[in-house]
């Protein structure tokens, strides 16, 4: 463990502020409530934190009401964590259970709103999924005549989009540990270790600096650049010449770091070194045009405007950046589509991509939170120039 | 990496095999095609294989039709390693495109299925989720006046129950680095190491034995017995007395292991030593019931008769044990409502637990698969008594 670790979790200040916020806008709309089932949007209003989301088996469920605190309907197996919560209704059943995975209870909880014509908010928008059957969805609604269903996708992502104090010094502890992962990375790989082995010792090397997991590492090693950025790695071993590229989600107390790190094995030639620069110099672009008033879109077009002094192509990874939070990527997107005005305490990442050569790409990324002045780094600043290992 | 490590992936007949057999069974069902969008949905009859799906951002869709090969619809930052596959039809779109992420491809796709009144397969029961947004999901079926929606969910968890000769092997080889890794705990944690540093501790001896990640490490550490299993871990120091449990999912090219231990720190109490007994022996009668032509029922009434000799209370986990596979767990459920007949091939664990004393509770697990003369154990058998730590 750091000695600068932060203490996990929050205070009920910081649920009981949320919930309020959330309220807020739920009464501008109109919303008698909302009922959430995903993981990061259920731990958002209560804390549940716990790694058992992971199995598809269960589904879990919060109703926060147009007042007062949420209510949890979960399997039994997580009532114990839950009732930890600051929460007061924590409704359970025998789960699973098939014929009835928790729809009579809701059933239950949505009946009176139902009854009085009320409309509740779902997450059903862009990134959104329903993490629950969607026989069971039908069912539940064909149970609630009366009852109306929005979107209510903007107005939890927009609150989940602003970090607090509480949320930023989390995001900068996980981001500090990356780096100083990333960090070690020219005295823990060299030539000839195969690309499978260097994901693996990242892995071991992040949890050693601290991190409670490294869920999301990929990457790349292919001679002068690499030409995807999402597959598993090979059994190839590192080669001189060969750039490889680190891309890392950590996680710490439910917070994630998201960046990534260019080296060159032993040389590194012209077209990659150039690649390097350009990326780092539109990320300098991105970071002057993170400020508060500006839009994604504004952030998008600047990191933009770098990267076409040396990609012709118009590289098709479909946005550079995005949210920075309790998901690997988060609302909002620095795309040409996303007109969301940047706001002091927005995390985010920028990440600018270009294609090169013959069918080669190189990304680049830093994570940032927005301040009233401007941009301020959570991951310690790449070098302008495309590091060698082994040189 | 293991020197025992099999072939990554699986040759292009294994794929074909798995869309011939589902093919069978929709003629059967009269579905001209299913419409599959989950990660081990797609990876099953593709091949497509990548951690991106850990960013909620974009959909990706596999569309199964009745006669040929599959077809894929998916966002363009996956291209390059989707035309890997045995796939010859692969269509893209940038993504994201918050207006457009992939329905208008999915309505071309499906529109003269639409025309001719067919009817497609989607997961929509036990265990699923819709995983994109359910506004999409809504325009995508306005889209297609004509198309009738059956659920598919027993046909293709029904196929991938029963693992292949290929997917034992992966199955056995990251149950082999769950083994060594518990067998290695008694070296790596002690009394006074806090319990947040014994789960980083596991992961990193997990990688080290060969795991490509531990995504799943949980457990407890109290005095005498455990009153939680899901909750991530504390700061306390392990103590003299402490029961340990560490349960973990581990993964290896796609593939999971799901077992847990349990250890005494120091010197263990007569009732945590009963109770790990009494697990021992309800596992080995579920060693004993795991043989083709018996049911999950069987396997739950099997177990359960031995765990009542001590729990009374009718501990509320709801199963005791799971399919294994691709996902931490799978179909079928070791519980009284689940009549799955179980058939040579198929992998699952053994999970028996109970509570005893005020609040506390055991649980044991062990990973097997099923052939014709019964269990065939793909993790190192517990030993019966309560092991110790530093005794």
């Amino acid at each position: 463990m750091r000695p600068d670790a932060p203490e996990r979790g929050f205070p009920e200040a910081e649920f009981a502020a949320r919930t309020a916020k959330a309220q807020a806008r739920m009464a501008k709309q109109g919303l008698a409530g909302l009922l959430l089932m995903t993981e990061p949007d259920v731990r958002y209003f209560s804390g549940f934190q716990t790694l058992f989301w992971q199995s598809p088996t269960r589904p879990w469920f919060l109703f926060v009401p147009a007042s007062g605190k949420p209510v949890a309907v979960i399997p039994e197996i997580g009532g114990v964590l839950m009732r930890r919560s600051w929460l007061d209704d924590v409704r359970t059943w025998s789960a699973p259970r098939p014929e009835d995975d928790g729809i009579s209870l809701l059933t239950d909880l949505l009946a009176p709103l139902a009854k009085a014509g009320g409309t509740i908010g779902v997450m059903k928008g862009h990134e959104t999924a329903l993490r629950m059957p969607l026989g069971d969805w039908e069912r539940l609604i064909t149970n609630l005549p009366g009852l109306h269903i929005a979107d209510a996708t903007r107005l939890v992502q927009g609150l989940r989009m602003v970090k607090s104090p509480a949320e930023i010094e989390k995001l900068r502890h996980i981001c500090a540990i990356g780096s100083a992962s990333f960090a070690r990375v020219p005295e823990i790989i060299a030539e000839g270790m195969p690309l499978e082995e260097v994901f693996r010792t990242f892995r071991r090397e992040a949890l050693a600096q601290g991190a409670d997991d490294a869920p999301y590492v990929v990457g790349a090693a292919e001679p002068g650049g690499y030409a995807d950025v999402i597959s598993p790695p090979s059994r190839r071993p590192l080669q001189s010449g060969d750039v490889v590229m680190l891309d890392t989600g950590c996680v710490w107390d439910g917070y994630y770091c998201d960046f990534d790190r260019n080296w060159a094995i032993g040389r590194a030639d012209d077209m990659a070194r150039r690649a390097h620069d350009t990326l780092w110099r539109a990320t300098e672009a991105g970071l002057a045009a993170a400020k508060p008033g500006n839009t994604c879109r504004d952030l998008f077009r600047a990191m933009s405007a770098v990267i076409a002094e040396m990609d012709k192509s118009g590289g098709d990874i479909g946005r550079l950046g995005h949210g920075l939070g309790t998901q690997l990527t988060e609302q909002p997107s620095h795309a040409a589509f996303d007109e969301t005005v940047l706001e002091e305490g927005m995390a985010l990442t920028l990440e600018p991509s270009l294609g090169y050569g013959s069918g080669l790409m190189m990304v680049h990324e830093e994570n940032i939170v927005v301040r009233s002045g401007g941009a301020e780094l959570l991951s310690t600043r790449a070098p302008q120039e495309l590091p060698l290992i082994g040189a």
